[in-house]
């Protein structure tokens, strides 16, 4: 199979990589700034080009739209007479967001990615739908070069995949960042805390979280609320979040 | 260096098994129900009391209180005449609860233990403080020989880090549960969001989480934030985690 990419950002640079590494021949790339596509087209064996409709006559099989969700729709209109697999990479958005063309999917990476972290995208769940059953089985022959967790998940499913990520990696996060910044405040290096949340999501990787909640609240050890709620007196925002949060993983018992 | 163990519960046993791994001779273990005491005896080359005051006499170095938080006091007034270094093992509880004693501290490993899931004790870091520093040096002798990662830490930081594991530990976990729970009720398999709860948590062994922050909210796309919302609608305590970590979210741009 012969690929194109539409995009630069996180997503196309891990998927570029991956494709390149798994030696699938990259035609074109494009990008809305053109030097990052020629950046990206260097690494990957790649041409960049300065207009979408130059992916057109490319003789690729699929091109992946790694844009920004707003952008999908125009991006696809461009390439109404490409004769491969249209497929955008996005949880969020709907498979006929595409449905103006002729052959089209969806291509979703299920995982957070940093430019500049490399990750083995072997483990890199890959979520796929297809308006035909024929494309479903071109972009399942694709997944399957780059990675050995391969789901059909249509886009309602999607949609919760999507969802479900921000709990799952996003307020995780977010709530490391208060851990850090708590942290901070008292001269305590944030290395302490690191294996915590290692182990945290190491544990989860065999069993269900539910079954593994562990901490003051699912104890109901009122002593250790108090107390904490005292020290998180000067913070009114972390007070509030620990005490939903509280009251959420009591409801649990 | 000799030790005996007050507690068979999960911290206990983790750091029994560690110690006797470590070499570290473990004399008399004491638990409230004498059968846990017998049962990890066993597995530590130890001898299982029924008195706490049988301690007293066995010669060890330091005594470990592993028990509840509200145990703590009550078992130390029984370890009044040791002579060794009485040390709890506890985030919450400060270090002059022990202050009836001669030789105290605190021995506080910051880590989730579950009693059937094994780990690189090597990895744990461990958080010391002493009532001298002869009692702090001894301390940390035991400590070196369990954990590369060892800290002094007084009461006042303890605190800090027992409020801050919440953060990171407890509060995640209940998240990943709602990410559980969302693809339970959508026949999503967990293990599509295993990597990506995996991949969050090993982001931050080498950066700050604050820098790592992805997903709507920081990108204040208010579309996918009212999508999110919205799949919420029949969740009110769901969506009321989400509008309020958001929010939180959003003030850190």
């Amino acid at each position: 199979m012969r690929a194109s990419i539409i995009g630069s950002g996180n997503v196309a640079t891990h998927l570029a990589k991956a494709l390149h590494q798994a030696q699938v021949e990259i035609h074109g790339i494009w990008s809305h700034q053109f030097e990052n596509a020629v950046l990206l087209a260097k690494q990957v064996g790649a041409k960049a080009v300065r207009q979408i409709s130059e992916i057109i006559q490319d003789e690729s099989d699929i091109v992946l739209i790694s844009v920004k969700d707003d952008a999908i729709a125009e991006v696809a209109a461009q390439l109404r007479n490409y004769r491969g697999i249209v497929a955008h990479t996005s949880g969020a958005i709907a498979l006929n967001a595409l449905s103006g063309n002729a052959n089209y999917g969806v291509f979703y990476p299920l995982q957070t990615f940093s430019k500049h972290k490399n990750l083995d995208f072997s483990q890199v769940p890959l979520c796929l739908e297809a308006n035909t059953n024929q494309n479903l089985q071109q972009l399942k022959m694709l997944a399957a070069l780059l990675s050995n967790s391969v789901f059909e998940v249509d886009t309602e499913q999607r949609k919760i995949l999507h969802l479900a990520a921000v709990f799952a990696c996003n307020f995780p996060n977010y709530l490391y960042g208060v851990a850090q910044q708590l942290l901070a405040q008292h001269q305590l290096d944030f290395d302490i805390i690191r294996p915590l949340i290692a182990e945290t999501a190491q544990k989860v990787q065999t069993a269900l979280p539910i079954e593994m909640q562990t901490g003051p609240a699912i104890r109901n050890d009122q002593q250790t609320l108090k107390k904490h709620e005292d020290l998180l007196k000067g913070h009114a925002d972390w007070l509030t979040i620990y005490k939903l949060l509280s009251e959420q993983i009591k409801k649990n018992r």
